[in-house]
């Protein structure tokens, strides 16, 4: 978990808009936790940093599992965080075709509920400050669970 | 897997709206696997019959265990059979608070593409010879895979 977030591992590197949308909180056993610069919502991307990964049902099996461990635990931290009245999760990846996983803590009282966040309008850059709060109870919220629970 | 796809298992029963807007394939171990009746896509629903699911990570680990699974072997047979470009899966509920998971095969010439299919314009009702010829193929697919791996 004190690897740098942007680290190569074997031939496995972030995608570019990926680098570019979101800003690093954790990283834990081959998986890059990241949160979408959006100050319109709480939101989570896991990456397994597995060379080539582009879905979850072509991983190998324990990298699978392994990356749907941590969203689940992703899952968890939000619920307990944010008290969302729901998390959305999803695999995606018709623009970045790099798998990575969203988690979403949705509000009745969001701007896009009770639709999706994918394709509702622009992606609004949070203040500095404000991310960085956020990165951090995130970051600490999942060293607990995952300290907890591995 | 030879259960009715409408029976009601221990307090669970579909929720009006799934009822309305899909169709069932099969039902496999506890989960009903239904087809969203909709021409401009192929799209399924894992529904773990487990009354008041409404988030996969609230859910016992045997049964959230076991739904990933079959999503994972849908995945495949969406593979085999339609060889989408991707496979979008997500569990949403925003709308429909019971536990469903989306599997979106997804075509670069489908109608929404990138976009997602949630929200995206008005359902179309397939023919109904159509949606058979769906609904069996894809029947025949997870048999043939759930009976391969169970």
């Amino acid at each position: 978990m004190t690897k740098t977030a942007r680290q190569d591992d074997q031939g496995w590197t972030l995608h570019p808009r990926l680098l570019i949308d979101s800003v690093p909180i954790i990283e834990h056993e081959g998986v890059q936790f990241r949160l979408v610069n959006d100050r319109r919502f709480v939101w989570v991307l896991v990456i397994p940093k597995h060379p080539g990964a582009e879905q979850l049902h072509h991983l190998p099996p324990a990298v699978r599992d392994q990356a749907l461990r941590l969203v689940d635990a992703t899952c968890h931290v939000l619920d307990e965080i944010y008290a969302p009245e729901r998390v959305n999760v999803a695999a995606i990846g018709n623009v970045v075709e790099q798998l990575h996983i969203h988690c979403v803590a949705r509000f009745t009282e969001d701007p896009a509920w009770p639709g999706v966040v994918w394709g509702f309008g622009a992606r609004e850059p949070a203040e500095p400050f404000e991310l960085l709060a956020r990165v951090r109870e995130i970051a600490a919220g999942l060293a607990n669970r995952l300290g907890r629970h591995s």
